[in-house]
């Protein structure tokens, strides 16, 4: 298949930051995308080759806009399957395919797929009702605390609550959801994984979420974790399994938690390009957005490893802040060593939203930590 | 000023490959983006926020276009620089100004500003007709062989002959011209510098132009050069001298010869991004394209240090083939360790024509040497 200049059309559903992170990558092999997203303001309305404002969880939507194309992949795991199914069905190439994406989209199966495959993940109960776990409770089955998670739809923290008491019940959708045992972990880690229609597989280095030590939020990705290497060698290998058992074709970032004892249990899988791989742009030989081109059109895969630390910073819209966006202090940021900013594109911020990200890259770890903190310092996303 | 999901709007003259891979950095940032180029199929179609069909030497054309923008920049020296200066005195920043530009655009003008500046270059005459320098041939004020060149319009080996007879002045232009010594040289060496209008200054590392032994054409650019360190060091002060002089702003690629005894000659300079700085885009901290953004917004200039040893081969059209391209091969190029092929995106193939590059990083330059080799002999640019 000749995908360089050509008549080839890569579909992509969602046109989100992942999508226009990604536009960089079919942009620079001149590969023709083909752009879905429900709205017209989408960051991957510029840099796509036509861009179509829809519903990706219409069906008849997303498979009239998979007709037109010869593979097709997501940059967001909200679409619709059964469409993506009927495709496959009629010879358009999906990857990852309608059955990776469905059994991931359930949390609740996705947990079960965990256990069926003897991969390590933490214990927990499976309710088809939020109702139906408040009688467990009640009945001792669940016993507090425990962290409850819907099913479906979750996304950046929406759809997990940690449940202390009764009362934290309150608020809570009737929706499937699971209850999951509280781990105390030293660590959350996590290894991307991509893989081929042709078997071949890869992995990145393990990187580590490091949190505020009080807000209890994600502040810094860093490559390579600083953990043992018998620790990072066992995510590793971990996350190669979970791929191979999930056979799915593209990325697979794998999330997991290094529990007080140094075991390995699996949280959740992403099967896209993953902000835990953002730093990928800057410090690996290959980035996770052309690595998951290339798994896609069952190119060679990249060289996973990297050329320099990297370290990640998430940029959040301020709190008390709605509006048109200003980045402030990016120019002061930019004058640091080895500092890259991203911006997503999305003209409004409000309080918690991703706008972008900052990345920094040194051939110290412990330099690009220090300017890291230097970053998360200065740069502000407030609105004017 | 704000540049960063805002109103601000960046104008570039030109849509080619180094347009193209400019908009890679205004998408990363969110800059928007105006481009300017006579062809409706031009790379930067897509991924500029707003592209205008028109001819860039024509007054109206450049000026109406400029009167849009905030900032006015080019990825081509062929513009019309009288509405670039019309353009400055209506407060539109135009960087590189038109100044600069106007003493670039005449390679006569060039060699004379060298020579004014004490900055060191081959001997030269300047003529305003050819038939001016055969008279001069005649009168042996000038002895061959020596270099013709065309003082406008040269590109890519265009405007440029040797002359070793009086046989080969058949068939050049009757045009204002410059017949240059003949240096012979051990390297062809290349310094890109960044200065910004605030007057920051910054310097790449020399990078080396490898000659095919026999076609006389380069094969690789090279980062770092492969030369001894005080050379280096004396490459780059004049790098940074040339800069200092030309006072101007954005990226200025300096080339140079070293000589048989090792004295650093300018030959050329080029006031916009250059081929011999695309490694940098996966090699340097900071890549070549960014850092022309940061300096014509006035931004701080970013590290411009190697992560790893990167080398460059272009992908030319092979000779026979004329038509819908086909690049031959490019899944086994990227099987291999390090390499990252840049499709610039023209549907048709002809000989010679730059349709591409290739560029190869690696922690070990000799190691990087021989993929690049391998690389070459590979991907074929043909037509199907």
């Amino acid at each position: 298949m000749n995908y360089f200049s050509s008549d080839f059309k890569l579909g992509i559903l969602g046109g989100g930051q992942l999508g226009k992170m990604l536009l960089t990558d079919t942009r620079k092999f001149d590969i023709q995308t083909y752009v879905l997203d429900p709205s017209e303001e989408a960051p991957c309305k510029i840099g796509s080759n036509k861009f179509f404002k829809g519903d990706l969880m219409d069906f008849d939507t997303v498979y009239n806009f998979g007709k037109q194309v010869d593979v097709l992949t997501f940059e967001i795991e909200h679409v619709n399957v059964s469409a993506l199914a009927k495709l496959e069905t009629e010879g358009v190439k999906v990857y990852p395919s309608a059955a990776t994406l469905k059994l991931i989209q359930n949390k609740g199966r996705q947990k079960d797929f965990y256990v069926k495959n003897n991969i390590p993940t933490a214990d927990y109960k499976h309710f088809e009702a939020l109702t139906r776990l408040e009688a467990a409770v009640e009945d001792n089955e669940v016993t507090l605390p425990f962290v409850w998670k819907s099913t479906q739809f979750g996304y950046d923290g929406n759809g997990v609550r940690v449940i202390r008491s009764i009362q934290d019940f309150d608020g809570l959708p009737n929706v499937e959801c699971i209850a999951e045992k509280m781990i105390p972990f030293k660590n959350e880690l996590a290894v991307i994984v991509t893989r081929t229609p042709s078997g071949e597989i890869k992995t990145y280095p393990v990187v580590e979420m490091e949190f505020h030590p009080e807000a209890n939020q994600v502040e810094y990705v860093i490559c390579p974790a600083r953990i043992d290497a018998t620790v990072a060698e066992k995510a590793r290998a971990i996350a190669l399994k979970v791929s191979e058992k999930f056979n799915h074709v593209g990325l697979l970032a794998v999330e997991m938690f290094q529990t007080e004892d140094d075991e390995i249990l699996v949280n959740e899988v992403a099967p896209r390009p993953h902000n835990s791989g953002h730093y990928s742009i800057e410090a690996s030989y290959t980035s996770q957005f052309e690595q998951h081109l290339r798994a896609i059109l069952n190119l060679p895969l990249g060289n996973t490893d990297s050329k320099a630390a990297g370290i990640m910073v998430n940029l959040v819209g301020a709190e008390g802040h709605t509006g048109d966006v200003v980045y402030k202090n990016i120019e002061k940021i930019l004058g640091k060593n080895g500092v890259t900013p991203h911006i997503y594109g999305k003209k409004q911020t409000r309080p918690f939203r991703k706008m972008g990200h900052v990345t920094i890259v040194n051939e110290d770890i412990t330099e690009a930590r220090r300017i890291a903190e230097e970053v998360k310092n200065t740069i502000k996303v407030i609105s004017n």
